[in-house]
């Protein structure tokens, strides 16, 4: 990444970013999107609103009739739809290194020693190293302070092997989440938690460099289900930075009436029982029940939750937010936890950091 | 503002823009706020998410029976709150004057010839001038292109006199909104309408330089109409950039829970008809009637419609998104058009200016 296309951060703790404008609303290379993943690019999206009349306006989407409470659900398989992006992106890595000599790269930073955020970060060390991406992870101590995580990052910034730089959250208390995140080039940004993807994810006529993962892996879920977004009721549980915020932004870009619910909501259960798309992102484990849901609604259980199992070799095992037995007579069809959601974060990691590398090397 | 706080724009079309990140999640200056408006900084908003026990949850907020056909809608008194608000900002700009020897600077561009954006860009003149920000106004031709606008607004970004810098919009076909306004220095961006603030705004543990003056009036109104909003049912109607979308993600940090209706809602009477806040930017007159609205609704139009009427001066008059006279007998309160929001949007504007030239010199 030259000099011309970006102005260096100026050290830690100044806390200047700089960013090129003209390639914060760029698009996203149609040939190369549909090759690989099948969810289309946002401002390809994008259509005037013009209120319409009434006739349009009360054409039932379906009929509930339709699903009775003798269906089973659709199991969809994130892991195996995972798989095949990532052999995609595999494709596309040694394509890039036979043509121009260079793979994407990958920059890790770990703080502290939760158990949960070393697997994930081993699981996306192993899929990068799969795809032929290249690793550089630092590991921090639980007690470093802010000055040493920043120095990190800005050494990757500037770094031009590096194209995508993630820290592993959450972070220790002591440290401010939102100064550390606000550090990163949005230009590797990867995980698409700087404030300037977020808005440009929220803003018609748009599109973020990146899309944060989960959601953008749980809508491509949906897509190559062949469920219809476009004019349904999406209703999401939970509303972080990470999952619930940007996937009720990405779920209105695709032009689905949203309604996100959260602690503060009375009679969530009301709320959830209207949705055609129903996303789980609180952390609960068996929180939605069979009465929660409408029949033929299609769920995407975003929760991992770990509950005691003494016949698991951990001693735990895994479960969404979603009561999977009673859910499954109701929804037309619902991801399962595990394989289902997780995978496909994964999965869009690895397309983020290949997409970052081809838009610094000009690749197509 | 001096050259150790922001980078210099590095000329029109190079499209470099260089944020001081630390200023980014600047917390308003609580004394301040409080001072002139009454809503609260986000970031005192800001609450973990924790699943509360079922009992919390099944609370309800007010009983519909309390509210019958025959009651009459308190009407919101958006001038006079309005009022109160602009004589509060004056005093605040006289001691400024007084105190340091300036006052805050707002600069307005206005490209082409709409009657429509013409009376507004006038109205915005007038009330400035009245609290004692000074106005520099530059009118651009309907066929400038791109980098005309953004010499203009470079000039404005490194003015030390400006403290706000607004585009009048819409902008004509031909020029890129999108990326015109990506030009303004988002620490003069008193409109709100840069993704970065966007993003913060969107985001819990951040807090946007500018929140979009019509949301903000709107929950301005909100607080100081007594209504509570943390819990209730908000449905916003319309998804744009300026106003339904900043309303919705601005309701969601005051913990309502949110449904966002547009063009491709199907049925959108159902959605409305559960909201005990309903804020309409739709655009289209007499859309909401009585049969749309939950009995005790508090309503909200940002609508400004003209209808023919030849009994007015100019031969037109506006009215709003919803239908007043049948509303009236179902909602708690609602604001009028005109005299509701579009003063508050003034005001505001005036508001972000005044803050924005206190940061600038760092006057408390």
């Amino acid at each position: 990444m030259g000099g011309g296309r970006m102005l260096p951060i100026l050290g830690a703790f100044r806390h200047h970013i700089c960013l090129r404008t003209s390639s914060l609303t760029a698009s996203t290379p149609r040939a190369f999107t549909s090759q690989i993943i099948k969810s289309p690019s946002l401002l390809s999206l994008d259509l005037s609103d013009s209120w319409s009349s009434p006739s349009k306006q009360s054409e039932e989407s379906y009929t509930p009739e339709e699903y009775s409470n003798n269906c089973i659900a659709k199991i969809i398989d994130g892991k195996a739809i995972a798989e095949n992006i990532r052999s995609r992106i595999a494709s596309e890595v040694s394509r890039m290194k036979e043509l121009i000599g260079h793979v994407p790269g990958l920059a890790v930073i770990l703080v502290g020693q939760r158990r949960d955020s070393q697997t994930y970060v081993r699981n996306k060390i192993i899929a990068s190293e799969e795809v032929g991406i290249k690793i550089k992870m630092i590991s921090l101590p639980e007690n470093c302070d802010e000055c040493e995580v920043c120095n990190v990052l800005c050494r990757f910034n500037k770094d031009p092997s590096v194209h995508g730089v993630l820290v592993q959250l959450p972070l220790p208390q002591h440290l401010d989440e939102a100064k550390i995140l606000n550090v990163i080039n949005v230009e590797k940004d990867v995980d698409g938690f700087h404030p300037v993807n977020m808005g440009n994810l929220a803003m018609q006529g748009m599109e973020p460099l990146f899309i944060p993962c989960t959601p953008k892996g749980c809508i491509e879920l949906l897509v190559q289900s062949g469920v219809e977004i476009t004019g349904k009721k999406a209703v999401v549980i939970g509303r972080s930075n990470i999952v619930g915020l940007p996937m009720s932004l990405l779920l209105q870009r695709h032009h689905a009436t949203v309604t996100v619910v959260h602690d503060f909501t009375k009679k969530p259960e009301k709320i959830t029982r209207e949705a055609d798309i129903l996303v789980t992102a609180a952390g609960v484990a068996n929180l939605v029940r069979g009465s929660w849901l409408k029949p033929g609604v299609v769920i995407v259980d975003v929760g991992t939750n770990p509950i005691e199992d003494r016949r698991s070799e951990h001693g735990y095992r895994l479960i969404g937010d979603v009561c999977l037995e009673e859910a499954i007579r109701t929804a037309s069809a619902i991801t399962p936890v595990p394989g289902g959601v997780g995978p496909m974060t994964v999965a869009m990691l690895l397309y983020n950091t290949l997409l970052s590398a081809k838009r610094a090397f000009n690749f197509t």
